[in-house]
């Protein structure tokens, strides 16, 4: 349909009180988007989730689809609520869009283990003053700096483009920002230069801005992945890319962009300019370092899932359209597969993976989660498909964890009691209070083996011939919810630790020892972070090794970015560990159906 | 003053029929360059050089300035001509462009030697079958290839970005290439990689496809240097750069636009790609090359006239927008001074000054005239200030070599043949023409050795107390005009041909020889082409060697680049000859004006 001829319809989205023009064709999720309203949409628009729902206020839209009718019911359907990826205007409207649909803002984790590394970064600084030219010393700007220095540089092209002017405006002294060979920078003398280092997760940001000299970090910053408003996982996100014009490139700036915007308060917070960031490290799985590359990914959305490359990938700056020195590079650590990415080795290089003899498990949990294990030196590893039941999706209650989301809970002499995040009346549940809560429910036997609901628990009540626990009542006057487990709820933990526990078995066979062998276990995430042990090992998740032996580590893959951001010999490592960490495909590991079943048990 | 405010004014630009819209506070020289009408402006917009002569037909324009009323004088003004770079519209207006004041489509010159160089170019084809990947092969699409090849490659980003669709289109065939271990473009299997050769003058572009297996020049094609409209030498564009917001960004993109409509030409004649074109080299003079590259060019307008950078540079074709091969790289030539560039650099090449014992005079005729002298192995250098006559500028009936130009002159028995370009009726002399009609004088002494005319020559008249040479008469019709050469005219050449003598004496002195020990004496360039041998000695521009000495080699910038396209080799020796070429500079040279003012003479 040719866009110039039609007519625009309005969009008015309420609370927040934006506004959107879209064709009649378009979805109200595409006017969201437009208008950088950012719905939940974690099957990325197809109709199945149910996450994007709004309520109509005013005007009129499509009929109700067969999607909405499922996802949504008769009940909500006649309140007006619809599923903003199925309905179009059919002329001006009135939405309200319920906070459990934004994506709102989050706690995010830019913690992580502190920097124990030889400070050696590929970009360094040298103050330099030049003799200044007359007509009888006629040599280039160029030759002047390299008889001066005594070494042949390589002059990058956006330094050269305003090398002449700026040496005359600074009276021909300057730091020059040297990356090996390359002159990547020229800023006035003793300036310091910064470094930028990364995670990109599918869901969150954590961003670093790090003194290169001394290796401090000046400011850090934490955001949420503005891609969620695309597709909550990697696998919405490569439809999108996949199935939108300009899909791909929209993603990769809109990623960007959010970057650009932390740059710049990480820079007013250490009263700094974005032309001393002279380098960038950012580590992200492999979907995520594709699209912020800006690389096809529709291969890593079909079997047999390949990265398009593997190895450490140095782009520049500019070509990414990320907002520091015009000459920075910005290093990409290696990927080990389609899903088990830069991140991972990021967090190898935190956690010292690469450089232990012992027996070691260390573990991102994600909707996919990648798990290594270290044994005489030699590394294995495997990506589980974990699904996103610990983000709070697919879960009757689920939510990220976000204010007013259960994160702890503990069932003392029958009695339940519940923390959340922001001490808010409960809304939900989070990935951390699930765990929980299956544990104290197996414990108090309200949970069989084969996680069916036990009638006879006080908390358990049927309705509509299914059973449901009780885990927070409705409180009056409009705050809280009653928040309940369903036997589909259990099922979906069971799903998931089933992947993360088969996972670590598969590969601890792999390297020929058994749980018992293992002298560390580094779990490595925000949510690895938050969980409780005991509760993971509760519910079969992980091995019951002796507490002692668990590290949860925080952000290990934004802190392996700083040490790549610091260290040459690190970037050395990681190409190295990135090849010889020898990848188990589980789709075709022999009897790993029967594994993955005999797991979901609760034993 | 701000634009959006602006009420904008309507310029019709007749007969060529271009119309634009103006500010009110622009010119209309701005209003014609705005509109792509390339008027002749060869002071760069300075009201000084009355070569943007307009007639206004309909309107009215800011009143007449002092310098209109001194360069187009009271009966042109009455007859409603102006100066474009003078003038603002007041309302909208109709203007006549008289064709002398258009830069007008002129031979070019693309011949030069043919090749003659060991073909070993910087990029090569490898073409490769690659494995299809399933479930058990699980490697990266760059590790695929590196271990096809059995080598370590660094995937370009341009080629990166494209590569996991490509291969996959390809069905895993292609030709890949590869600058040394970078991929620089991938391809289907046994395309042909091709090469571009540019030689950017100031007035004239030459650029050659070039086959990079067999060295073939497929398509060759000439053109006018889009800049003239914007200055007609290169102290006039740099002022432009300077003085104009966007000023070098404007110069940079004109170029490259030209530029790559020559590329569409020549590509269409081979019926060739632009996704071939894996490699380019492109010679100018320091200011071209700098403006070509984007670099600043302040320092080169201004004592001591520094390049930005002297050795060979490298950009990336579409860091300048230049339209090929998306990874392909640029190669520029080193420079040697502010004013001996690139191109000179390049006709060493081509002329083998590198590699030679003999005695050798090299020298391009032209604003500047850059003059290289070998003599055992060792090479000195100048640029002398010759100016712009021999291109027709500041004679008072001169023009470039355009159809109607006189380009030979002879005296035979008293009578004056002449012969114009395209056998048309002359309208003016070029610098050819002017070369000879002063040799010719000065044979039939109708001009003694101090550049006087003799009043008692039958060809002379005095007009307004001045004497001049009638070259050719008025006829009838309006079919061509009166030819003069006037007692400034003179002046003008012999300014230019002292400043040419001067610069080869003073290298033969550096050399410790005379001009009687010169093996060779090589004329490169355009004019040097066309120009008679023996008026440019008559009239003591070159030292009288016997005629088998001299060589008229053509465009031997456009050959260089040709041979650098082609060999790494001689790259190697580009970078070596251009330092190892000891630069003279005239302005400081001891009696460098003694001997200039004795070189004027005419003996």
């Amino acid at each position: 349909m040719n866009q110039g001829m039609t007519k625009k319809l309005e969009v008015d989205l309420q609370p927040i009180g934006r506004r959107a023009e879209i064709n009649p064709d378009e979805t109200l999720l595409h006017a969201a988007q437009s208008a950088g309203v950012e719905l939940v949409a974690i099957c990325g628009g197809g109709g199945s989730c149910g996450t994007c729902r709004v309520r109509l206020m005013d005007g009129e839209l499509s009929p109700v689809t067969p999607n909405e009718e499922y996802e949504l019911g008769a009940e909500a359907i006649a309140a007006g609520y619809r599923l903003a990826c199925q309905v179009r205007p059919l002329g001006a409207i009135r939405v309200d869009v319920p906070p459990e649909s934004l994506t709102t803002p989050q706690r995010t984790q830019v913690e992580g283990r502190e920097i124990d590394v030889e400070i050696d970064p590929v970009v360094k600084p040298i103050d330099v003053t030049l003799p200044v030219p007359d007509l009888y010393d006629l040599r280039s700007d160029v030759t002047r700096i390299e008889e001066t220095l005594g070494q042949s540089i390589i002059v990058e092209y956006p330094v050269l483009n305003d090398l002449s002017d700026r040496l005359r405006r600074q009276q021909w002294s300057a730091r020059l920002a040297l990356r090996d060979s390359h002159l990547v920078a020229v800023l006035p003398r003793e300036t310091k230069l910064l470094g930028l280092a990364v995670d990109v997760g599918t869901t969150k940001l954590a961003a670093y801005l790090v003194d290169l000299e001394n290796g401090r970090t000046l400011a850090r910053i934490g955001a949420m992945n503005p891609q969620i408003g695309y597709g909550e996982d990697v696998i919405s996100r490569i439809a999108y890319a996949n199935h939108h014009a300009d899909g791909r490139a929209t993603l990769q700036h809109r990623l960007i962009e959010s970057l650009n915007t932390m740059i710049g308060e990480m820079c007013a917070e250490a009263n700094a300019t974005r032309e001393q960031i002279v380098e960038a490290v950012i580590a992200g799985n492999t979907v995520m370092h594709h699209l912020l590359a800006g690389l096809p990914v529709h291969q890593l959305g079909a079997s047999p899932y390949l990265p398009a490359i593997s190895d450490p990938l140095e782009v520049r700056a500019i070509d990414i359209g990320l907002d520091v020195a015009r000459s920075a590079t910005v290093y990409l650590p290696p990927n080990i597969a389609g899903y088990v990415g830069a991140d991972h080795v990021s967090m190898l290089i935190a956690t010292g993976l690469w450089n232990t003899n012992k027996t070691v498990v260390a573990l991102d949990i994600g909707t996919n989660t990648e798990i290594s294990v270290a044994h005489h030196g030699q590394l294995v590893c495997c990506s589980c498909a974990s699904g996103p039941a610990f983000e709070g999706a697919h879960i009757t209650d689920g939510m990220r964890a976000a204010p007013g989301a259960i994160e702890r809970v503990q069932i003392v002499d029958g009695e339940i009691r519940i923390h959340t995040i922001g001490h808010q009346a409960p809304v939900g549940i989070c990935g951390s209070g699930i765990l929980d809560a299956l544990a104290e429910m197996l414990k108090t036997n309200a949970l069989d083996k084969r996680g069916n609901l036990r009638k006879d628990d006080p908390h358990v009540r049927a309705r509509n011939g299914k059973s449901e626990f009780v885990l927070a009542a409705a409180l009056a006057a409009g705050h809280g919810r009653e928040v309940l487990v369903t036997r589909s709820d259990v099922n979906e933990i069971q799903l998931a630790k089933s992947a993360i526990r088969v996972g670590i078995d598969v590969l601890l066979a792999e390297a020929g020892v058994t749980y018992r062998d293992v002298d560390e276990f580094i779990v490595a995430g925000a949510f690895g972070t938050y969980l409780d042990l005991n509760s993971a090992v509760r519910i079969g998740m992980f091995p019951d090794l002796p507490r002692d032996r668990f590290q949860q580590v925080g952000n290990a893959a934004g802190t392996g970015a700083r040490h790549l951001l610091l260290s040459k010999e690190r970037r050395r490592i990681a190409k190295d560990v990135a090849r010889r960490n020898r990848y188990i495909e589980l789709t075709t590991y022999p009897e790993f159906t029967r594994h993955f079943v005999a797991a979901m048990y609760f034993e």
